[in-house]
């Protein structure tokens, strides 16, 4: 017998998909009548959906491999259940990654499609267009929130009815590496992808050629407005997802290893239930006709709108569950806890907003640096780069304290309580990922509309799509800051799992409280394996992001070396439109190269970590973790504010200008240039590093859960090593 | 009875500071024969000395409110000698300090007035220009370890014959405090008046007025000379004096601490003693004719040699009295401990040289990615900084490591053995610290003599000091490496320090054994203390960061008008040399907004240790102090390598050039403009916030260390605090 709980955690996002299958078809069936529209949307369509296929199938052997190693370590570090136990865990690995794919291409597909259908609809006005561009986003934001909560749902209910506590939560557990795993992939391959063909396509057309950004004779420019999909829409779904699956199997895992009651077991999965069904009602907000003075703020209004009715719905619905079904402290702590998550979400969309948009004084401040020099541009963007991360790291810390103080007062005694109050704020925070990724997705869609708009000259509705532009772009950064704190919950959500989750394997047979003492002091901050182990944990951070940093530059090149060759011998620029750029390409040289440069610091992000477990043993492991998180939460942050203030900078001079002494300075102006400098470096700052910092810090946590306890088996810190390994290779022999 | 060690720990420092006035006198005997050489050298010499003095009178309140504050922490804390140990607190704290201050200024007093002697010298060639210029870098060199070696055996050798083990060793631990706050008021307010100084006048001069750098006309410019005196002179010197004087104490508290026997107590004390001596024979080798093809490289040569010298004859000397004075195995044990920190200082050095010279390909590449556009060269120097910090680190890491199982398994068993080994590998890089800084202080002696040969027109002895000019650079660069590596190890040793000596504060009366096993315990990192303490700590770095680097932009704009103001006021370009610039309200302006801009950095650093201590406990300090750590080593790494870079790439430009396609760029080329960019950017990076982080990693370990124990008794985690806080109260009204 199915509880309700679990069968609302599945009858809850099949809804959901259908609504985003609804919402799908209708933008779908749209049909623009102006056939270059399509036929320019279709380009861009095709090379996104090459671009994913060709992820897809680069990483389907490691995923090959990946899911046998699993099934190896289940096999031999399990001594009960091995066979049940190494089958599960790689079944949950390989539905966790097919889950983010699938996601993705789904949101992908209709995304880019939607670009003509919005521009289209832009001549009926700011309403039209705006519900149209909002409902491919939604497609993106329920199919991953959906999937997501479906994927842990079965897995936990099918698990949990035939393997006992906490031996489910461990079986479930690689349902993160596979997110995570697909996640680093789309993150650091489509961040390099996106920007080097921004890059490349720039600095050719825009500034040897002298021609537009959005010129159709530059050979680069279907593969730059594919790179905006690829990044800011299938990559920032794949990371916002894989966070959402993590938090939920994490707070799982932590409750059945805690041995929390079964109501608190189930909670993250009602909270996330309830949530999801709050998003359906509050992404309905945006539709009818837009009205007002100002169009742009009247639909940044019912955006904005669209976020809180979700979240006052999703804290009504989860605050009556919690009193009808919790005493009443115990209830207040959870409802509590949910809303902190929900808060921080606020926080940091606006913290994000405030130091990344020009209403405010710190993109004003660099814009006025860039009278003086392209340097003060610099120094003064990271600065504020740097600061930016302050509030949203004190969010957390604040949402982390609060919850876990309630925890252990009210839900359960001590240490477990309280981590078990800071995986629901966790879980509040990550269920708004239906709507904010609904929010954000619509901000590529409007983008390329606008980007059509200038390539197939319609001028008469270029007003509304600039305004969708200008308000997508907001989204487009504000949630980036929320998807780095998902992340850096999640990472600490796993961290804490990571380290329950071996204590309890190595240390078997013990009870719940002697595991806790004998991990907790052998986790001292005082010993040389954890300091060792975070300073190269650090040096992980810094070494994946200068590497993502230089690809960028790399596959750039190429593709500047390609549009090069194409004016040269096609001589595109002299025999437009008899003679047609080679589009695809240029996609293809771009994606070759995304996929080359992805190698290094995408096995680094999953060997390091084997490699310090090993050298240190498991101890050393959770230094390096700790190193990873404190280096790459933060940076992320800094990256991703800094390069988005940098771009503000620039549009705010190209849009309002800077008055000094009297004389007005705007586009082509000296500080204007001054200002692009800022703009270029920001992009791989916040399209490639920041972003690829998130996959980073959870997938060195879910590796090492996963890998964990067969290398604290070999590694060369455990005095049983030795006979270990040689019983190990036995076993090996005896399956040959 | 005075032991032999502790004689020599005397003796050795005294004739170092007695060959330290010796070399004073023979460089400022040299009676330069050019009128122009010697009143522009005494600007520069008298604005560095207001500059100092305006500083330590600034520091004076502050000095005397913490002296009376620590006394009162002591007093109040300590239940057995607690007046004594409250007075004898006090005068550590006022020794450090003080020491810092008198070899801070000695330095400065000579360094200031070489460069007009070296000018002069010059004119008979390499050999006498070279030696003047690092006779001059000496009087730095020697002043500062002697006197950091002299405070600390003789606060050692009359604490320890009054106080019983381990109080000693507590009454001296805020010698170090002392170090760290002057160290990091010069670092901070000496980083923005460099680098202010250094952009005011070049905005104005180079860029507005388009005349040279060095032009006399420029108002800015004798205060861009003292800046470069102030930061690479007197902040590098007091920066490594406190890390010698935080491991020295560091080493002597943790051996106290751990109740190791007498002679182990002594050791670090003799390494520093030993490796003094080998400073005063290596420095004899830069002496002479330099003879050979390239003069530069041969003058390069002798000073690589007077520092492997000094490595090689330490390393006899060290291994000689090991071997004599303990067993076998922990003579190895002790001999390998301390050649590792001196191997790091070479692989440290040699490293930042790698990334940060034009001789090898990080800084070609860069330069290379010139010839795209200014953008290209921000992403690759802040890519390549990021990756240069990663050698520095696993040197740290490795030479820790290893110095740890070594001390482990010789020296004494477990954790303090290991420890203890982790300390002499520390002791060893700093006792290099002698022949380090004679190297780095003759950098800015080279570098104002050269400005000089350009401002009073000696165009015959230009070529030569040109030479000396680059050799300086280079180990200005690469002592920044020290520097900071050196920063990095003191501050893991002050950490692990402050971890005993609080744990055995609080747990009074218990054996090392309960200590250690209810410290660790205590101290697991999965405590959200730690965890919530160290996001804080990353977080202080980044306001840290951030604010020093914003205050260069700011104290540079005030230095901006007041030179346009003079320009149109005073008409010095059209009337010169009629009418001459007033470089001393330049000066002013550059002091006065240095100090300024220092209070926010500044105070934030004693400040946020002491509100964490009181909010989270003392637990929650060692989590922010293990994130200070942790962030700030790094990212000094980053900032000063990035910046180094930067400044060579445009170096090459303008010595080498760049060929493309056949076609040279050189100076005043497209590129050449676009890598003066990353040169600016790189100002406040290499000299401003990336130096700075070395006081602010140290400072907030020493400032824990003295009053944590005060801060664990009020603090909101301490279930006894409000009774305690009465008491205190109370003995405060009595005092009264």
């Amino acid at each position: 017998m199915l509880p309700l709980e679990l069968v609302l955690a599945i009858v809850v996002p099949v809804v959901g998909l259908a609504l985003a299958g609804y919402n799908a078809a209708s933008v779908l069936s749209i049909k623009p009548g102006k056939k270059d529209l399509t036929d320019i949307n279709m380009l861009i369509a095709e090379g996104g959906k090459t671009f994913l296929m060709r992820e897809y199938k680069t990483i389907l052997p490691t995923g090959v491999i990946l899911t046998i190693l699993i099934w190896a370590a289940y096999y031999l570090t399990f001594h009960i259940h091995s066979g049940l136990m190494a089958g599960l865990a790689a079944l949950s690995f390989a539905l966790g990654a097919i889950g983010s794919a699938v996601a993705g291409y789904m949101g992908m597909y209709v995304t880019t499609r939607s670009a003509a259908k919005t521009a289209w609809m832009a001549k009926n006005g700011m309403g039209p267009a705006l519900s149209t561009s909002f409902k491919a986003g939604t497609v993106m934001g329920l199919s991953l929130a959906s999937i997501a909560l479906l994927v842990v749902s079965i897995l936990y209910w099918a698990y949990q009815s035939i393997l006992p506590t906490p031996l489910w939560a461990e079986a479930l557990a690689p349902v993160a590496f596979g997110a995570s795993l697909i996640s680093l992939f789309i993150r650091v391959a489509g961040g390099i992808y996106t920007k080097a063909a921004d890059w490349g396509a720039d600095i050719v057309g825009k500034v040897e050629a002298g021609i537009p950004e959005d010129d159709p004779r530059n050979p680069g420019v279907i593969a730059d407005n594919v790179g905006d999909n690829v990044g800011d829409c299938a990559g920032m779904a794949s990371d916002v997802y894989e966070s959402f699956v993590v938090v939920l199997a994490g707070a799982l895992l932590l409750a059945a290893v805690f041995g929390l009651a079964t109501r608190l077991i189930n909670l993250s999965i009602v909270i996330a239930t309830l949530t999801l069904l709050s998003t359906l009602v509050g992404i309905q907000v945006v539709r009818g006709e837009v009205r007002g003075k100002n169009l742009a703020a009247a639909a940044m209004g019912k955006l904005n709108t669209a976020l809180y009715t979700t979240i006052v719905v999703a804290a009504i619905l989860v605050g009556i569950y919690a009193f009808l079904s919790f005493p009443t402290m115990e209830a207040v702590a959870i409802f509590v806890s949910d809303l902190l998550g929900m808060i921080t979400a606020i926080v940091v969309l606006f913290a994000t907003e405030y130091f990344t948009h020009y209403t405010f004084p710190p993109v004003r401040n660099i814009a006025r640096q860039a009278t003086l020099s392209a340097s003060n541009v610099i120094v003064a963007g990271y600065s504020y780069g740097l600061l930016s991360a302050i509030p949203t790291v004190l969010m957390v810390v604040g949402a982390l304290g609060i919850s876990y103080i309630l925890g252990s007062m009210f839900i359960a005694p001590g240490i477990e309580g309280g981590i078990f109050g800071t995986a629901i704020a966790s879980v509040g925070l990550l269920s708004l990922a239906g709507v904010v990724i609904s929010l954000d997705s619509y901000g590529p869609v409007s983008d390329n509309a606008n980007g059509l708009v200038e390539m197939t000259g319609m001028e008469d509705v270029r007003e509304v799509t600039d305004a969708l532009d200008a308000i997508g772009n907001t989204f487009k950064a504000t949630t980036k800051g929320y998807a780095i704190a998902s992340a850096g919950l999640a990472a600490l959500i796993l961290f804490i799992g990571f380290i329950y989750e071996v204590a309890d394997r190595i240390y078997k047979g013990a009870s719940l409280i002697q595991i806790l003492t004998q991990a907790s002091s052998q986790l001292t901050i005082i010993d040389p394996r954890i300091i060792i182990g975070a300073l190269v944990g650090v040096a992980l951070v810094y070494f994946f992001s200068s590497t993502t940093l230089a690809s960028v530059g790399r596959a750039a090149g190429e593709l500047v070396e390609e549009i090069r060759r194409q004016f040269r011998e096609k001589k595109i620029l002299e025999l437009w439109p008899q003679e047609r750029p080679d589009y695809n390409r240029a996609i293809d040289i771009v994606t070759t190269h995304a996929l080359k440069n992805f190698l290094i610091p995408g096995i680094s992000a999953v060997i390091i970590p084997i490699i310090v477990g090993v050298a240190l043993g498991w101890i050393g492991l959770v230094g390096l973790i700790f190193g990873v998180i404190l280096a790459g939460f933060p940076r992320a942050l800094l990256m991703a504010n800094a390069g988005g203030a940098w771009d503000n900078a620039k549009k705010y001079i190209e849009i309002e200008g800077i008055v000094i002494n009297g004389q007005r300075f705007g586009k082509k102006s000296e500080p204007h240039k001054n200002a692009v400098v800022g703009d270029v470096v920001g992009d791989p700052f916040k399209d490639t590093t920041g972003p690829s910092l998130n996959p980073l810090i959870k997938v060195v946590n879910t590796v090492s859960i996963v890998f964990a306890p067969a290398i604290a088996a070999v590694s060369l810190m455990n005095p049983a090593a030795s006979p270990l390994i040689m019983h190990i290779i036995s076993v090996i022999v005896s399956l040959l």
